[in-house]
């Protein structure tokens, strides 16, 4: 083999995945769930370890209670990627031919699927599959539906979503090396955004950054590209970059992300170029010390609307009003979020708190003229909870 | 407003939207389809002009035969997003409220959607969604069917993709800047590649190129990241980076895209470090005399089927097979794919081709030890084919 060297490979050990498929069995046979479809990539890369650019095409991880280790299915140029990045054995690889994909003639990936699970004898089982996530497609349900007419089926969108929320030891270690990298992706950010500068040429150096990690270890591309409105553009969040140069008197908003093997540490800070006025400024005092106050509340133990409420608590008698989540569980994942979407800071979420979740809390305002973000990505800590970088909290100018 | 500078606007005038809406309108009439909801990012931004990184959340484009302008619906904080990239008037901007995303409490945004079409009137019509596309959940599909009883649903997959497929001559000028984008960044890829350096900081290097764009007009995220299995992953496509060092006598396959304003032109070279042996030399000739004459062959009428038999015919007696897809459509797109999904170049694939068709021909060669890419995106002309970039076609070596 040219090169030789073994680049890729699992993350973790091969205990730290049994473990997850293990805890991911459990919730099954709760459930009553015999056979799981994971189709969400980051659901596949957490019980495999699999990683590979081909989550544009129909594929999926099979756990079942009576199999010990989970079946990758995929393409079949996408066999070799799961060869290398998973721990599973060459048998538990299943690869369908290329004609499966966007078929001119009308096969679908999910009669392959099918296929397996009637070889493997689950075609009349109670099969879980992710009915509201991107990547599990209205399609693929009504195939598999019916090619396996004797199945039923059960709701799982949030089964492997819910066990990636408390995260191992060794994923917090992974997640503190993507804080690493946060901080030097923000640094760089409040280097180079300025008067003049083009917000392509901001985005191109943060990306830099991002990619290229730091001298002990590299960095990964974030689930979000970076998001930096400004001007204008600033009282609405998920607008990227445009060629036009930044220009005096305008707030940019920067929510970027470190990330390390696809594990993430989203950071969210806002700079002013020029003297911003009184009102901003005031937010910013308001925004700052609420969410300080916010995080000095924070313990296992206390629940999602419960810091959402102390937070409105801590706001109130101000002229910041936050009608969105405050914030909301994150981890390892890839496009288009890297929010897990399993709970978040908010009025009617009673999800308690545990230590090592861990979560984005992200009070972002804005008016109907400009706005003002600032973050801290967080890990519940067995008495309160830690941040995942260092990074001061103000409005920064320039 | 701070900055006061209209940043974000429509990439084309309105008179190109309405001329698509028109297009799109035609094709649903001629479906028996009243009303269609595109929710795929790219239909969304082809029939207004959206752009922004909210895909992470349901939302959608509404068309109706019975009303002229669409109707976008998304998240509220999205909705000043929708005000400045597209051209629609702001009565058909329909924003829901925060506690739709993600809810802990059974909201979905497909019951706010289900509103409007009650509201409307369309609740008892054919309507059309896309059952096969990331972003159209099976969730969605329950809801919606649930919340309108009297309506009929029609699977409209690929119907907008359709209508993207033959690019309008202003799309095409757009796609040139991507092409000129393309010529830089691999350059530059070429250029940072070598034994030695890090994956990771040649792919941080590669996307800053991307992100930079030209001196006279900046870049944008490509709808996939860097792609660039090197050493034993040449033998699977789909790799991105790690952060091992490049070695000698190890083959680099680099699948990158430049991008204007979310269109694409996506390119495929291979390098190797050191002197390559007789195979892949052997290899990269078959593959590239066999591409050349392909692309001599390509003109409007031919089908994409018979593109694929005439590169068959051209490897025919060499050692080289492919059983994947030649080439497949390709423009305006967002994560995770930049290819269309609506045409390939393969056995069965009866598309005829027309002129403004644009395809990434892309032999790309797998063997179990290694492979070799190599690629060219083009537009159908009026007698043949025309590539969105010059870049010359060899195996390169370092």
């Amino acid at each position: 083999m040219a090169g030789g060297k073994r680049k890729h490979k699992p993350l973790f050990k091969e205990e730290e995945y049994q473990r997850r498929v293990k805890k991911v069995k459990k919730m099954m046979s709760d459930r009553g769930i015999d056979v799981l479809f994971a189709s969400h990539p980051a659901n596949m890369n957490y019980l495999t370890g699999y990683d590979g650019w081909s989550f544009y095409v129909h594929q999926g991880v099979i756990v079942a209670l009576d199999k010990d280790e989970p079946i990758w299915v995929g393409r079949g140029m996408d066999a070799n990627a799961a060869r290398v990045t998973t721990y599973l054995d060459n048998v538990d690889i299943r690869e369908y031919a290329d004609d499966y994909v966007h078929s001119p003639i009308g096969k679908h990936p999910m009669q392959f699927v099918a296929d397996i699970f009637k070889a493997e004898g689950w075609d009349d089982k109670n099969i879980g599959v992710e009915m509201d996530q991107f990547y599990f497609t209205h399609k693929n349900y009504q195939i598999l539906n019916e090619e396996m007419p004797a199945a039923s089926f059960a709701d799982a969108t949030f089964l492997v979503g819910k066990a990636r929320r408390i995260k191992s030891d060794a994923e917090i270690e992974v997640m503190d090396r993507a804080g690493l990298i946060a901080e030097k992706v923000m640094n760089r950010a409040l280097e180079v955004v300025d008067v003049g500068v083009r917000e392509c040429d901001a985005a191109a150096e943060i990306a830099k950054a991002q990619y290229a990690g730091t001298e002990d270890f590299g960095g990964d591309y974030p689930a979000i590209v970076p998001l930096m409105p400004a001007g204008e553009g600033t009282n609405t969040p998920h607008l990227t970059w445009t060629d036009t140069e930044y220009s005096d008197d305008e707030a940019v908003i920067l929510e970027l992300s470190g990330c390390y093997h696809k594990y993430h540490a989203p950071i969210a800070r806002t700079l002013y170029l020029g003297e911003p006025d009184k009102k901003l400024k005031e937010t910013a005092d308001i925004v700052i010390a609420g969410l300080e106050e916010t995080l000095e509340f924070i313990q296992p133990g206390v629940t999602c609307e419960e810091v959402e409420a102390k937070w409105r608590e801590a706001i109130s008698g101000s002229h910041v009003v936050k009608e969105s989540r405050l914030g909301y569980a994150f981890g390892l994942n890839y496009p288009p979020d890297w929010g897990e979407q399993t709970a978040s800071m908010r009025p009617n979420d009673t999800t308690e708190l545990k230590p090592n979740m861990t979560f984005h809390v992200i009070p972002g305002i804005w008016f109907d003229d400009y706005g003002f973000e600032i973050s801290e990505a967080i890990q519940i800590t067995e008495d309160g909870c830690r941040s995942f970088y260092e990074f001061p909290r103000k409005l920064f100018t320039k």
